[in-house]
Formats: C-alpha cells, sequence, structure tokens
C-alpha cells in the first residue's frame, strides 16, 4: 500500500474550484480533506470566522465530509504545518504568476489552472501582459513549467514540479487536432477551422451583463474572434502557425460543456480508417479519450465526465473532414485534468478518482 | 380625428423600459418619438454626448425610427418645451416618490411602474420604507394616485392624473380572485394559497448571483417568502387580510411569463358553470382578459402578448378549485398594463397599440 | 467479508431505467455486471442480435465496463441460471401486475419502480384500472408488497420479498408532510396544498407533444390537476383522506428535479424549533434526508443525488408554513430509492453506492 | 386606394404555417380572413366538423379574429369560390410536387414554403428524389420557379406565378456570402466554411428522439454532415461547387433563430470598409437585411423580426474574416420571407406587414 499525500488548494469559490473541491475529497490516494483557500471571497468574508465550503456551493453537501471544511485565509505556514505536498491554484493568472515561484522555493509541486504557465513564447504571453514578463525569476519558472496535458505529455508532466493546467478551448482542439498535423495529414496552406461553442460556466462566476440568464438563454453569440486567450496555446501545442487556423468561440445556452467543429483538408484523400488509426495510435494508452466509430460525439455524452469524445466525418471524396471534439470545460477542461495530472505526478493510475 | 400626443419616458434602460420604449414608438395614437431618459444608466454614459436606445437594446432597432433615439439626462424645462402631456416612469420606487408630486405639480399625467404609489395603507407601504411617508405632501399626492388595473378600477383612471401601475405578480393574482372573493364564493376561513412563478426577466437587468444563467437554469427556487412586496397590493384590491392568503414567489428558468397556480375553498359547491359565470360576468368588457373554457393556461400562450389568461378546474365535489393565471410579466405585468392605462386617460380603445 | 449478490433489471431503456443501470454498474455488492431488459425496446431491435446497452445509453460508455452488455430478450431462464437473486422492474404497471407473482413464485425478491403494487386500497387503484384486480393471486401478492420509502418503513422493506417503489411526486410530499401529520401538528381541517413541479423527464422517454422541446421549454404548464395517480399514495402513506390535500403537478423546462412547494396551517402556532424537532427526531437515522436550517432547498442542490432536501419558512404568527421538498426524480425518486431498498433488503449500509 | 386580394394557405398545423396564418391575418393589404388548411391533419380530425385554428395554435388567439377560422378540408372549388388569387403552400415538398402544376393550371400564383422547385439542377434535386424528376410537367413547372430571395431576384419575384421560398440555413448562408463571392473577394481555392446552428423549431412540430426536451436541452449536436438539403440551393444561388465549402449544421438549444459562423479568405487584403461597402452596395434597397458595424450580429436580436442580421470581422491583416449572419428561421426563414415574397408580387413595399 502506498503511502496516501497532503494537497491543498487554491481559489476553490469558481465553477471549477468547486469541481476540484469534489474531485479531491473522493479522491481515494490523498489524505483526508485538502485545506481550501478562498481565491476570490471578500476579506470581510473571511474575517468573520470563515465560512465553510458549502455555505459556497451547497450541492458539496453530501461529499465526504465538506461539510466540515471552511475557508482559509491562505497561508504558506499553514500548508508547511500541515505537509501539503501538492497545490492546486485555481487563482486568476496575475495571482498564480506572484505565487507560484515563492511555492516552487518552498518545495511545493504545483498545478496551476490558470494561463499563467502555459506559454513558453513571448509573443503569445502578450495576450495576458503579466507585470513580471522578462525578469529572470519569471523565465526560470517558465522554464520549469510542463503544459499540463497528459495525452501529449506523460511522461514530463510525471516528473514535473509545475504544471500548467490547459484551457478549455485549447484541450477541446489540441486533442483533435494534434494527432493529424503529428502525422502530416492535413493541408494547412488551407487553414483550419475551429468553430468552438462553450457552456456559461466557462464564463466564469463573478456576474456580469453576458453572464445575466436573460443575454445567455435563448441565444447564441460570438466573442473574443480572432483573439482568444487561448490561441497561443493550441499553436504552441499543436505546432502549427497564426495563419493557420481560425478560431472562434460561441457562448451557448447550456451551463456546461464545449463542442468544438473542426474542418480540416487533407494532403491527400484519406478514408475512414486511415483517420481512424492515426487517432487510435496516438491516443493508445489514454484513457480519457474516447474515439467515436459510427456516431459523432454530443454535449451530453461528455458533460459531468472527464472524457475528451473524438469524433469525425470525411466528405464523399476523402480530402475533406468535420472533426468533432466534446469535452466538459469544468472536468477535461480544468479540474478533471488537473486531478489526471496529479496522478501523473503521483504514479497513479491517470484516472482514478474520476470515473 | 382625434389630436395625437406627446409623451416622455423615465427609465429606459430596463427590461420593462424596452417593451414601453417599443409600445409607445408604435402606437397609433402618440406623437412622433418619446423622448426617453436613461433612469439608471451611469451618469458618465451620459456625459459621452448620450447614447442611443438601440445601443441599450438592440432588439429595437427596427422598431419605427428608434434608431434615431438618445438618451437624454432627465430634464423638467424639456419635457416642458416638447409639450409632453402624459409621462411615463419605470424607475425605482425611491426616484418616483421624488419626482411625482413635481411632475403633478407642473400639470403633468404620470403612469408610475414601480411600488412608489400603489398602497393606500400605511402598513402595507412599510416595506418599501420611503423616506418622506408621512409628509403631507406624500399624502396628498398618495390620495390622487389610482391603481392601475382597468378591469377593476376603469372609470377613476381614465380621470386620474396619476396611475400606479400594478406589480406583476399582483395583476396576475388579483385578476384571478378578485371576482370570485367580490362574488363571495371563497370562504376564507380556509385560507387562499396563491403558488405564483415568475420568468428571470422579472429579477430585473442588473447582474446578480441570482440572475446569473447558472443560478436560475436548470433550477427552481422561492424567495421572499411571506414577504414579498407585492403582498400588500394583493391585500388591498383583492379586499382580503393577511390572514387570508399564502403568497409565495418562485424564480422560473424561462426569460420572461408568470403563471399564479391559486388554490381556494368554496364556501359551497360550484359548478364549472357557475364559477365561470362570476368571471364573464366580473370580464364583461375586459378585452385584455382570456377565460380559457377547457383547457387550463399556460406562459406560452400569453408571453409576448397583453392578455391575462385565466382559467379554472374544480375538484369532483365541487366545493375546492385550482385556479390559473398566466401573463407576461413586462407586458400585462408592467409596460402593457401601462399602456392599457394610457389609452383610458386619452378616451381611446382600451387595447390600442397592445394587439 | 460478505457475499456479492446478482440481480437483474427490467425495462432499461428509459431514463430511470439508465440510473438504475448505472448504480447497479457501481455498486459495491453486486456481482459483475446485471443482465438487463429492455422492456419497451421494438421486438425488432432485439431481433437483429440485440442491441448493447451503451447504443440506448450513450452517457453509459464510461460505466465500469457497461459497453459489454447487451439488452437480452427476456427470459425466466436466464434469470435462473444466473443465480439471480434480486429482480428490479423498470417496466409499465401492466407488465409488473404480469410478472411480479411468477416472480415471486420462482423465489426472486423484487424491486418495482412501477405504480403496480404501491397501493393497499382498491379506491386508489381504480386510477391503474388493473385487468387483474379482484383476483386472488393479485390479492395476494398486494399482501406481501411493502411501500418502498426506506423513511417510513425501513424494518419491513428488510425482510419484502417485493418492494414497491414509490413515486416521484408522492416521495417529495410523503417526506415533507408525514412527520408532521404524524405529530398532530397540522390542522387538516384548512385544507394541505401541495404544488408540485416537476422537470421532464418525468415525463417519459417516448417523443410526445408534451416533451417536445418547442412545449416545454420557456413554458410552464400543469397537468392531471385533481387526478394524478401519486394522489394515491400520498394519502395512503402520510395517512390522510382525499379532502385533506390539494395537489396539483407542474411540468418545468428542467431536464430533472422536483420540487414541491406545500402550504399548511398548524393547530396551534409553532416555532422555527418546534418544528425542526419534529423532523429531525423523524429523520433520525435516514441517510438519504437532508433538513435545511436556514436557506431554503432548491432544484440544483438534490439534482444528480440521492438525497430528499427539507426546509420550511413559518409566518410571522407561527401558524403557518410553507414547507419545501427537493429531490432527483430519477434517484431519489425511482432509481436511487431502488437501491436504498436493495442495501436494506441485504442488509447493507443505506447509503451504500449512492453517493 | 389599391384593391386587396384573397390567399389561401395549405399546411398551417407546423411553426411555419402558425407564423404565415399570423402575418396573413395581419397583412394590411389582404382581404379578410386566409382560408387554411391542414396538410397535416389526421383526416379524422377533419371529419369531426373541423377544428378551429386557435384550438391547433392557443397563441393565436388574439390574432385579428383568427378564433374565427376553422381548418378546412382542402378544394380546388372552395379556392376558386372564393376567388383565391395567391395561395401558400406550407406543406412537405412531395405534396407541392403534386399540387403545384394543378394550382398553376388554374391560374393560382403559389409561394411555396417548401424544397420542391428551388433547385434548377437535377443533381442537386436528388437528394429529395421526386417521383416525377423527369416529366414534362415537372420540367415546365421548374422552369417557371422564381428562388424567392427577394434580395437577389426582385424583379422576377414580382412578375412570377411559382416563387419557390428558399430554406432557412439557405437563407441564412446565401445572404452572408453572395456578396462577397459575386464582388470577386472570396478565394475559393481554400474552401468556405459554413458552420451553422438553429434553435429546434427548425426540425419541424412532429414529436421524434431528436426534438425530445431531454436530447435537445443542454446539449448541441450536429447533424446532416456533408449532406443536408439545403446545400444545392447554396450552391446554385452563391454560385459555388460542392468542393467550394463545407456546410454543417446544429441543433441549438433554443426554440428559434439560426446562427450561421462563415469563414472565407480573401483573394487579397480588404479593409472592414472595403468588405462593408460591398455589403452596403449589394444590399442597398433591400430593407429586410440590417448590417452591423461593429458589434456581430447575436440570435436574440433577430429572433422574432423578419431581418437578416449580417456582421463579420478581419483579421490583423485583412486576408481573413469570420462572417456571421443571424436571421429567424420561421420568419425571414420562412414565413416572413414568404410574406416578402407576396409583397414583391402585389406590387407592395417589400415589408409590409412584417414589422
Amino acid at each position: 500500500m502506498t503511502k496516501t499525500i497532503q494537497t491543498a488548494m487554491v481559489g476553490v469559490t469558481g465553477y471549477a474550484g468547486a469541481e476540484l473541491a469534489r474531485l479531491l475529497l473522493h479522491h481515494p490516494h490523498l489524505k483526508g480533506k485538502p485545506p481550501v483557500f478562498a481565491g476570490r471571497v471578500d476579506a470581510k468574508d473571511l474575517e468573520h470566522g470563515g465560512i465553510s465550503l458549502t455555505e459556497v456551493h451547497p450541492q458539496l453537501a453530501d461529499n465526504n465530509g465538506a461539510a466540515g471544511l471552511k475557508l482559509e485565509p491562505f497561508s504558506w505556514e499553514l500548508l508547511s504545518a500541515l505537509g501539503v505536498e501538492v497545490l492546486f491554484l485555481a487563482t486568476p493568472h496575475e495571482q498564480s504568476r506572484e505565487w507560484v515561484p515563492e511555492a516552487l522555493e518552498r518545495g511545493l509541486r504545483v498545478i496551476d489552472l490558470s494561463g499563467a504557465w502555459r506559454l513558453a513564447e513571448a509573443d503569445h504571453r502578450a495576450v495576458y501582459a503579466f507585470a513580471d514578463d522578462g525578469t529572470e525569476l519569471a523565465a526560470a519558472t517558465q522554464a520549469q513549467a510542463v503544459y499540463g496535458m497528459p495525452e501529449l505529455h506523460r511522461e514530463r508532466i510525471a516528473g514535473a514540479r509545475l504544471v500548467a493546467n490547459p484551457g478549455c478551448y485549447a484541450t477541446s482542439i489540441i486533442l483533435a487536432l494534434k494527432p493529424l498535423v503529428a502525422a502530416g495529414l492535413i493541408d494547412l496552406r488551407h487553414g483550419i477551422v475551429a468553430d468552438a461553442k462553450s457552456g456559461v460556466s466557462g464564463a466564469g462566476k463573478p456576474p456580469t451583463p453576458r453572464t445575466h440568464y436573460m443575454y445567455a438563454a435563448d441565444n447564441l453569440s460570438l466573442y473574443s474572434v480572432f483573439s482568444h486567450r487561448h490561441t497561443g496555446e493550441l499553436l504552441e501545442q499543436i505546432g502549427i502557425g497564426q495563419c493557420d487556423i481560425m478560431f472562434t468561440p460561441h457562448l451557448l445556452p447550456i451551463p456546461r460543456g464545449i463542442l468544438s467543429t473542426i474542418y480540416v483538408q487533407f494532403k491527400k484523400a484519406q478514408t475512414r480508417e486511415s483517420v481512424a488509426g492515426v487517432y487510435r495510435e496516438f491516443f493508445a494508452g489514454s484513457p480519457m479519450v474516447r474515439l467515436y466509430d459510427k456516431a459523432l460525439p454530443q454535449i451530453q455524452y461528455s458533460v459531468r465526465t472527464n472524457y475528451a469524445d473524438i469524433g469525425f466525418q470525411l466528405d464523399a471524396g476523402g480530402t475533406r473532414a468535420v472533426i468533432v471534439s466534446c469535452l466538459d470545460n469544468l472536468l477535461k477542461g480544468a479540474a478533471g485534468q488537473a486531478v489526471q495530472n496529479l496522478n501523473l505526478m503521483l504514479g497513479r493510475p491517470e484516472s482514478e478518482g474520476l470515473a
């Protein structure tokens, strides 16, 4: 019997934070309950003795003793006193930029769910405008970061001290395209189109005009056209350039789930079997990707699971394809993938605690 | 050919305001375009030259020249210069308390959509805690107010200088109960139950945790149990006491519409026909109430109309009934009823501009 | 280590069937995979070699080897050959009436999710019009049936050979009212109102005009007023008469979840604590009921759990109360409660496999 | 004052039929009430004395005397007796193929909402597999058909005896692409992508597994990939080939509305103004197209209007664009466009009765 370990998480008040808390509370290999830190709750709430996790997320009430957990004011000393080994950050990227170097310094391994450390190229980081970009410490930290997509970087994640957990849209699109690009099937001269649609939880918990029920319901809208922050990630990970893809996010009137419809043209005609074979080979040993044989994935099939579902259809000539990639933006697109990375870092089965 | 008149409205940025603007722009008896005033838009927005109505409400773009309308800073002088005769206020009740006395003083007729002037009894007004309650001016103004429900006060509205436009829930429940209570059918000793459900537009346009899509969608919740502000209105207008009714609002995962399910017990057994007769007689000459013969009203039938739909079903013994009352909270529950009142004040057909 | 046992289920193609299959596949005390039987799939589908469970319910694809399960044509011989001890029926009530006597005869223990055996009184059964009502075999079978609500009949369920699993609405209303009626708090002369609202999965999987998206979405409607089939159950289990309650179901535009708003008047004034105490005492030892202290239950908190959530609010005088009862119609209202009953029948912890 | 004319419509029971009935009842230039014919209602319903229009569509109850209209059994004699001049067919395409030749023969002008007569090329018609394709009568009828998109064929529609009203998806995509293709801006070698999303009313009124609330809600799915029936229309009208475009429909969890996201690459770099200029010129004199300057169209802005909303965004280099095209599938995508065509045929203002 291997020993269990102690984790902690910062930023529990958002939607991804709630899912992560739930997963950590149930994970069979983790020790007791993780201390949880607000990250966004007003300081005044925390002054008054701390609120409980289930006050913030009533739906967690039945989860393995969640009722007893209080939101703690963040403290490096508490982490140290509890012997925390792995720290999850579900914090805004500015906060992750600030804290991660110190966490590493203190010997913690970090899984960061923000966009703070995902991008190797300065050009791509420009969209985040990090105040510290260019400092030596930032460069040294970035150098240690491993992009936390197990299907691409399984071995490096296992040994990583800092895992940059991928964005939800990026996960959906990278998993669909990387195998085909790596195999050299796609004719990039014609450009790829990734038309992506996400449920409202992707827009975050703070109430805004865009997350108002009256705006989101019975509607569909585009946003961040040619400018979404996940663009850099998917370019770097797929290994293509800015001009090779048009990626457009849409806001769907559903609570959660992403469906990306991806259009590609092949260098030469393919068959259903030749394409399926490329996917099968690439995802051999990847328990959290489901390849669809006949039907196409739908949001309803992957939502509330940690699976990425991938299917495709060729045109009659075999030279063009529509690829469909579905996942739950809060699980495989955030908290679930973070736990998948945790499992790799601990040498556990990749899908442990994710069924 | 009767002359047309000039109106104006304050508080155009909310959902009821948008509906009212649309109705006024299309009303055949009104002169040109009404000047519209923000009421809630930040002062800084207005400083910058004024924003257009269609920037705030893009769905109004096709409405009869709405594109040309700018949101004006409020000004008594402008009202006067334009010869405005009727002023609509879709403002918070505090603002209506402040402005209505001056408007009346200046000779304007006012239709106020807030709860400021609906309540005759001080006990019922307590829920609003008006700073000026108790002043002579407030009392004198209140004395002029007519509760703007045409089906109850048609004649008085016609001559009114101040119409207090009813609340949405109150309209739904009063129309269902007043005829039966007035006819002496209901045994009040057993208590009436009014279980009311409203779409999210009833919660207003400012983004809040409760109007977040993630809260409202796939959910149902109660609020203001035993304490909703519309309670006083319905007691006064139906003519019953606090103990005679339990009224509970619910937040429905739909954009608009109210359905109230009302439970009553009769003093003696009724037949379908005896109850239907009471309703028919009461609503004779009321073009905006539809009585249902066989099926029961549903939200989908009254939404986007100015109709109040009423139906009912008796139990086998005829001593108990379930009454169903549906309307669109933004139309018959707000802007539509306001225009119905305007029509009465101008001696126009009651449903003009409301088809 | 206690031995695991073999179960089987008939009627897997509906929504409750899918949930039951999922729960059985994951239950730690059950042997391997249960054989599953269609119950409603067209005979011609089954002729063609049998379809797989995951073709009918793709969302089950990741569940513990569900992929390998085929829908079998029903066969007593197969049940016998596999050593099935407990048989779940998620079949129409007519089919349950026909099969249960034979199942008992063959020594199987049965948990029937239909309304076939829930009702002790012939008057209440009239709504189902069973062809065999009145036969000796039916009477003898009915005499063995235990109403499968653990919170009321825990001991009898443990030893039962036939458990009649409760209806979803009935569960919601009985749990809210039974403690107060049993404690003699409620003044029945004034009548109870149970205004209940259910998501669309409660209307079943076959496409009908009422389950069409265009009918259910953006709408709210009543159905089965004064005539819903669950009325008999709740009268018998609460121990009240037809005239003591008005129960009205509504169709909510959400996939799943029930919220019942229940209105009662007390014989004498109560306090929050006196009522809470009655509930706490009644539900002591009931792990699947959550009592709410401050806030009221909402559908979003109980959906996708097996909990029944109960909360209430008194009026200022303490003589009237609004009680709110929420549950997931497919879990605590159907498949989850069935597994809760299974656990009792096997002497297992009541909430096993339901977390 | 020009004389008013008499119309009639067949196929009133569907969603587009209801909208068409509503528009015809309110149209200021039409005579009295149009006779309406079921088209799909069971013969047995009609036997029993005829059902009323408002029984089939209760939401039409307030529309200008709709209450008095009965669904008639179809009869050429009745059309003749009433002096019907224009016949609308909202019937299945097979029925339109059968009836249109006779209608023309009898001197009626026809606006057919089905796909029966939209396609000039036999290859494109293959998807419908008309039994009569290849007959002389069919060829002669087809030769008279004008594709009913006023923005493309205004003059020919004015004189047409048979107008083939466009498909909803096709309208959305043609209006977005035709101006740019006609102006020679688009580099077709790279292929166009049209990722289109439609509300559930597009799937028709008969209940099916796909229109079940439980399937459509909280979901997104693709259908008819590389094979949707509207493909032929958009190829013929835009003037491109099968290989020049990938068009994929999605089923949105909303009642109505289409949003098409269209990706193009230009032959040479464009500016916002150069593209906007092409659109402005093309749509000069087209009152039912709204061009967006800054923001992009959203479904909520065009739904329940007859407008087609078009906006676009260029990438930084000006060589690629995302075009967004929104409309209401039942109005500009069906019944509204049909009335627009009627107006042209009668020499009336194109937007009459459509505000």
